[in-house]
């Protein structure tokens, strides 16, 4: 089994080839190859079969061509341009976004007798404000960003090209990530998951926002898992409504901080000072909340039931078990 | 004021023009001047200004910029490969509906100072089954068709376009035209006006489906309605979801023939023919029946409330007021 992965130097595109690579296996088949696709150079791991690594821009025509060429059977497309760059830059979210998904799918499309899994992330952000309190699998995508819009638009053309045979695409809206690695962002969300990093790793970290906002968390192992079960996953029991909002925790900030207590006490969460900031404030409360995934569910996706997991998560993949003192 | 209207030789954009020709005037204001596009000839009606038309594709790069050159103050967005067409054939389905939609709003985005009310026609094939039994204005879009596809994309655009500031657009989603004037088709849909239209012009119909089935109409006129009111609607009162569910009457074909009998007697009734089609009724199965189009009507959109009206209307504006004995 060949697999593809596009966006393979992300966050989420690495944490998935190093658990491919781990197993060896996907949906009980051996993988025999793997490339590992972006604009950057990707640096995988060691894995018991060859990796392979591939820098191109997918929207430049004939380059998804090129990348599909040798028809592998998984195609994960992780790759995008991230929600604040697609706003501050209009031309080079659709380039990426539209352009580089559809010059995909035409790709797989235009190859006789193809039809590889195509797992596609698409996000929460295709929802836009208001919302009732938890957003139900039938609520309209009415995004409030260009991001949001392009995802939405990818989903549009994910299922319509499954519907015609065409490939056998699944896309998954990922919950917001936490805890994100690595160091500190400008993203209006960064804070969701730096209240919980920083203070693990003996850093003050700043809260822009009430005790009270709510909002829509998965693990980085969770997404994994998610994209996993998506390649595995039974087509027929999908139907045609190919695109699934993934399960999540609803938390609130409070929340969030009550349960670094638990895990890391009180001295972590004296780390955490406060700072409201009333623009990030008015950003996220045009976010969604909560949701009530019950197709992925019954389809069997699964993600963390209490926010100490998540933390736990964390410590274990990122910090070696040991939280700073 | 001067006016586009993209799609001007076609059913509705030719009795659109039709109707500002008569009127002289667009939401108060005098109409100086109007430039009908489309792929064919537009026949431009009499008017009290002066009337262009204009040839050509908007798929070929450019050509939305020639197009929208001098600034119109209004644009109709009406052109669109039609449904049967853009599912036989894929690649002109998307170039037309996609590109060339998308190139317009390119064209009037790319231009400084400009921001145009833009009305564009989307469609209830936006929606794939299975329905609840009346269609909120919050239920997703799973088209179930390329076409049902390509007018959800055109609305995410449109919406996006508009929040960014590039126009000042409104989409409304169209319920089936009946009675449609002109001569049969093919299309799936066509006996819905077919077993009005026919039997009044002393001609026989085929029906192809049970009497039960229910389906979401509006006259002629009433899209050319919906279309003046869209055109001149407070935007502030949209808001940031500018994709409309138009009212229309939810009716059975029974309810149809019932309403044809009082209209027009048992004679043009004995015109339709029974002729059950397992093809066109599974199609029609997968069709939206009935909505409830709170925002719109609440905007004041207005249709026809009894199919009476609706047969009506068609008597007067297509018969000269005369039914075949």
């Amino acid at each position: 089994m060949h697999i593809l992965v596009i966006g393979g130097a992300g966050m989420v595109g690495r944490k998935l080839i190093e658990r491919l690579a781990r197993e060896g296996r996907l949906g009980g088949k051996p993988i025999t190859r793997l490339t590992a696709h972006d604009v950057v150079p990707p640096k995988p791991p060691q894995a018991p079969f060859p990796i392979d690594t591939r820098v191109s821009d997918l929207s430049v025509p004939g380059e998804a061509a090129a990348v599909v060429a040798d028809k592998p059977d998984v195609i994960f497309h992780l790759a995008a341009i991230v929600s604040g760059e697609a706003e501050a830059d209009f031309d080079k979210g659709y380039r990426i976004n539209l352009d580089g998904t559809r010059h995909l799918f035409d790709a797989v499309r235009l190859m006789e007798g193809y039809t590889p899994r195509l797992v596609f992330t698409s996000s929460i952000a295709v929802f836009g404000a208001p919302f009732p309190d938890a957003i139900p699998d039938e609520f309209f995508a009415t995004p409030l960003t260009s991001y949001g819009a392009q995802k939405a638009i990818g989903e549009l053309l994910l299922a319509d090209y499954t519907r015609r045979g065409f490939f056998d695409g699944i896309g998954i809206r990922l919950p917001t990530i936490c805890v994100r690695p690595g160091l500190p962002n400008k993203a209006a969300s960064g804070f969701f998951s730096g209240i919980i990093r920083e203070p693990l790793a003996g850093q003050d970290a700043i809260l822009p926002v009430s005790e009270e906002v709510m909002h829509w968390h998965a693990s980085p192992r969770s997404a994994v898992g998610f994209l996993i079960h998506a390649a595995t996953l039974d087509g027929e029991k999908v139907g045609p409504r190919r695109n699934l909002t993934m399960p999540g925790l609803a938390v609130t900030v409070g929340e969030q901080i009550e349960a670094l207590r638990k895990v890391a006490g009180d001295k972590a969460v004296a780390r955490i000072k406060r700072a409201p900031d009333p623009v990030i404030e008015k950003i996220v409360s045009g976010w969604p909340r909560k949701f009530e995934p019950r197709r992925a569910t019954e389809l069997g996706f699964v993600a963390e039931s209490s926010f100490e997991e998540i933390i736990r998560i964390h410590i274990e993949d990122e910090l070696g078990g040991k939280i700073a003192d």
